[in-house]
């Protein structure tokens, strides 16, 4: 398995080098929207800590991370009106994996709605504004 | 939401009423093989607490699960020499739940082979313990 490379995109997120569109932030996560969502909604929420991904991720830092995933996905379905909510993960390139920072999508689901391709089309940054609102809304903030 | 039946498949695994084929097992989680796969050495991860799916878990659960999830991501790669490892939770029809009570896929990743769908083919019963002593074995249990 190979290294964190600290100059992944989210870990420049994290550092503040490039903007995202925030939902959520506190000592162990942050949330944010995925700019080439699979559907209205889809949040990304990562650990501050760095690792690749859950293969060499601390124990205690998925501990950590799976509450506000949680935070997130009830948020997500309340803000979007959702039906059901999927929770991915992905790890290594076999997998779909495409940033090397370890990452919780959070997607609301719709009936009759079939996921768009994963890393597929980049979103307006004004949707993606309004629904990064609505989640913060959703989640009282 | 519905509340939480416990009538629910994986209740009635985790009480001994009917068989699976079991992974590994400590005091808040059991992992064993889903007799539906999506791909090789497809497992299942379940707390042992109750509840519906992610959208009414107790943050503890999640918290004593994810690791767990990991642990079985990580012998699962092993185990199949997998290329990576895909983790998907589902909630709500929606989101393609089908039994109800919170679950998490653990799904080794191999070049080029893509998921199978989700509950598609019953599997044979002794590739399916084949399969679990392979990550018995990657668990060194």
């Amino acid at each position: 398995m190979s290294t964190y490379d600290s100059g992944n995109i989210f870990a420049k997120i994290l550092r503040g080098e490039i903007p995202s569109h925030k939902v959520y932030e506190d000592g162990h996560a942050l949330a944010f929207m995925d700019v080439m969502p699979q559907g209205t909604g889809h949040t990304l929420v990562i650990p501050k800590a760095p690792s690749r991904n859950i293969l060499d991720a601390d124990p205690q830092t998925l501990s950590q991370v799976m509450p506000v995933v949680q935070k997130i996905a009830i948020a997500a379905k309340e803000a979007f009106e959702a039906d059901g909510v999927t929770v991915i993960q992905f790890n290594e390139p076999a997998s779909g994996q495409t940033i090397y920072h370890l990452h919780f999508h959070v997607i609301p689901r719709f009936e009759g709605v079939a996921l768009k391709p994963h890393s597929g089309t980049m979103e307006d940054q004004g949707i993606l504004a309004a629904n990064a609102k609505k989640l913060r809304e959703a989640l009282g903030a």
